[in-house]
């Protein structure tokens, strides 16, 4: 017997719609390519998203067809989201970052008939326009006023596509399991796999990034995503921010400390969001311009694992909480948050600063298990540690355009990464699969060797690798970044680790490098380092 | 084109298998029928409830099949919630003061199989063991050890049943639309009617009670919902409360302001959730013992508009902040919670409580609008009133066993208020359409006029009829209940309201009563009213 309750799709198109009816006039703020400040609201975002479905439908897009991005987080940029998804087509945001190669193969893999680009990008633009590909309309996200010598032919511009259109549109109704967009993730070896979203996977998820217990995202909240929307749809925030109504500041281009603490400033930011390495940047312009970040009052953190160091820092520094989060492109992303219960009230800050590490505790609506390498399920004792798998509402089922993976099996997705699990549901991350370092018989985290690393004076970055060792079979390296201007030497680092972690983690060999070898969403490549310190 | 998302069904069960898994020990704590406190955990519950579920099964219960429930707020309701529920049947939460004639009623029209009732209810459940109807089996929710003289024959005792019965249970998987809760509305006239909940509505409502801006249930939280679990699922807190892992203290039969208060303050209550009759004695019992409410962060107060005068008690006697909320049992119940935006912090607390006055803001999953006679939707000015009405993901489609109502048409339920709606979104109702007093062919607000009186010192309760005059077709009459040991009259009320409301809202008579007269869900019977003061 079927319950007797309206039956609506979960549609994307519904948060835009929902935000022009109930609070219109929140702002839209974002630093633009073209350089100045724009400013604007929910109600002109819905209007000019629906003149973009028509325009969109003129350039030959029906339900279905992927419209790709090659953009900063801007209007235009959230115009896009709900416009190409909400007309039951398929956003491809393409991460800049990625090879040539690479490139090519996601936009002939993803067949996408239109590509919409900020002037920054025009070179890859360019690039992609002289080869052959899918991709039958190029479209600079600017104006044709704004039309520059180096442009080639046969561009489209943006705004003039989008003010030629009629906004006398309705979002069409469909299946909320339609696909609504479509990211790639590009692991360290194989061709890029991408994950396919739908309208009821990206409700479902944006439901639950406003929960109190995740990232609480509220008309309250003035946000600021740092986290690009190429990457897991800048985590969902773009729709629950349309949800509840938070106004939105985006930083385009600027993703350097000096441009990002002008915009927290100028519109009292009170949540940020984005991977460690941005934060470093913004802390340390701080520091320079000696203030407070007085706004702010949460700074979410995911992307990979938040040093002990960069909690420290905002906490002790700003009075700003940090909320530390867990997931990957096929997660949607949001797994796991890390918000302290109330018996933790009573903790030192030191043990709460420790608490802070652990990427935190499911959110409903995902489900997460342990297992050994037999696939036998281990306990939440907080001592187990074992390969972390996921399912649920939000999680990707396989990836596009294939019915099956290696990662997935028996309706769980295995993610990668190893992690123990404590009776109050705590996930703590103790390595990637790949990067466990098996010393003697036991595992040494390469994440935990790392934080500890972190926090000794002058060291700026760590990652920790496996060498071969004949007795132990592998023994770990650390590889350091200085602080520029101090002197920290390998053996001041290791006597602080002694102190730190336990005797057998300790390594042997301490490597300095001016940089750590980055891939396209900001991750150590940690398969280049053991390239270089094979020898 | 569909996305490559994992479809799992939205379940009632997953939220108990959550809390068991991820927050087993989480305390759920309740005053029992017998009188002793009992103590219990989320992991003790997900195990009893997969019992009952085999239990009832053996009591021939199948998928569809209606269990009534006649019982107080306590762990055992809270075990039937998901075991009924769980295993794919229909938990019908019968209200305990509905006349025996409505009673009958909706056992017929539901169909209930099973009857699970506390001992209070034993008269009912006797009387209903008499009668000619559908119900099979009568289970006393407590020990057959405890079985007293007065107990009839034939009757089965629900420790006993679980107790006896397998834990190995899984959950059945299946459509998220099915049916999983009933619940009539009595209205002041006609038969009650059935709102048939689904999984999928239950579901999505709860992650509306978990948002930030909506109650912010969480696992921070120690929750007591006064609010009875026969009344629209107890606002959908059961659910939620599993889902984020909030400690639960249910009162039992202990609704009275001292046995209140003894629980908030040994169980540390943060937050409390209830109609505003019981506020009133737990505020009266803090007053007499002068103790302060010190563990409490927040009050949700819907069912009936909150005065004012509670909004301060709770503010400035106990620095609680009270939420008001608005819904119906056609809307499972969450339409709007009122929370203050941003930009209100700078106000004066005079202003900010007129705004928590209001009804607040609607919450992404339901959409509202407000019509005039002529169906003619009307602005949100804050200015312009009509007739409310709502549609939306848990919101019903229509009444059990029937295909249409009067009051759902072209998709959307017309709730029978009159609101204003500002362009902030926030709703502000200003009457029942029934209650609605037109006067020299002006509306004037029953509601807002009861507020005002309520302010007046000496006022305990307040309620506004119109009656039928020469000149103005209508003019409120003021019925006003005094506060003991207070000597107002009716000369000093009506001076109060000349300051405070438009000149001619003030009514020409003011009657006193003792009493009002309450509904079976505490609402005031204004029919009852206009009968006695007809002439």
């Amino acid at each position: 017997m079927l319950g007797q309750m309206m039956e609506a799709p979960l549609l994307i198109s519904n948060t835009i719609d929902f935000a022009a009816k109930f609070h219109p006039d929140v702002e839209v703020v974002s630093r633009t390519v073209e350089g100045p400040i724009h400013r604007t609201s929910y109600g002109e975002i819905a209007r000019r998203s629906r003149k973009l479905a028509r325009a969109v439908q003129r350039l030959g897009v029906q339900s279905g067809t992927r419209v790709a991005t090659i953009a900063w987080n801007t209007h235009r940029h959230l115009e896009l989201y709900f416009g190409v998804s909400g007309m039951g087509s398929v956003l491809h945001t393409i991460n800049p970052r990625l090879s040539s190669e690479q490139m090519d193969y996601v936009v002939h893999h993803a067949e996408d008939h239109v590509l919409f680009f900020d002037r920054s990008f025009l070179p890859l633009a360019a690039r992609l326009m002289q080869a052959s590909n899918p991709i039958k309309h190029f479209v600079l996200m600017g104006s044709e006023k704004d039309r520059a010598s180096g442009d080639p032919g046969g561009l489209k511009y943006y705004d003039e596509l989008v003010d030629e259109a009629s906004s006398d549109y309705e979002w069409p109704q469909f299946d909320e399991r339609t696909a609504s967009s479509l990211c790639y993730t590009s692991g360290t070896t194989g061709d890029p796999k991408g994950v396919l979203y739908s309208h009821r996977s990206t409700i479902l998820h944006s439901y639950c990034v406003t929960m109190a217990d995740s990232l609480a995202l509220s008309n309250r909240d003035v946000t600021l995503p740092v986290v690009p929307m190429f990457h897991v749809n800048a985590w969902g925030v773009p729709y629950a921010a349309a949800m509840v109504g938070s106004k939105l500041v985006f930083p385009g281009p600027g993703l350097d400390g000096p441009r990002l603490l002008d915009l927290v400033e100028q519109e009292g930011v009170t949540s940020l969001l984005g991977v460690p390495t941005v934060w470093m940047n913004l802390l340390n312009e701080a520091r320079v311009r000696d203030v407070k970040l007085s706004s702010v009052e949460k700074v979410v953190i995911g992307g990979s694992a938040a040093p002990p160091s960069m909690i420290e820092g905002f906490e002790l520094g700003h009075d700003v909480r940090v909320l530390h989060a867990w997931g990957m492109t096929e997660t949607s992303p949001l797994g796991t948050v890390c918000r302290a219960l109330r018996k933790h009230d009573e903790m030192s800050s030191e043990d709460r600063r420790k608490l802070q590490a652990k990427q935190g505790r499911p959110l409903f609506g995902v489900d997460l298990r342990i297992v050994d390498d037999q696939e036998q399920v281990l306990p939440h004792d907080g001592v187990a540690a074992g390969h972390l798998q996921i399912r649920g509402s939000w999680v990707a089922s396989s990836y596009f355009k294939t019915e099956s993976s290696h990662a997935h099996r028996e309706g769980w997705f295995a993610t990668g990464d190893i992690a123990c699990i404590d009776p109050d549901g705590y996930v703590l991350l103790t390595d990637r699969s790949k990067d466990v370092i098996k010393s003697g018989g036991e595992w040494i985290s390469s994440i935990g060797l790392e934080g500890a690393a972190m926090e000794c004076p002058g060291v700026a970055q760590a990652a920790v690798i496996a060498t071969p060792d004949e007795k132990w079979v592998e023994r770990p390296l650390l590889v350091v970044v200085k602080e520029s201007e101090t002197q920290v030497d390998s053996e001041q680092i290791l006597e602080f680790l002694r102190a730190k972690v336990p005797k057998f983690w300790v390594p042997e060999r301490v490597e300095f490098v001016d940089a750590l070898p980055l891939g396209a969403t900001g991750k150590v490549l940690k398969r280049e380092l053991r390239e270089i310190f094979a020898s």
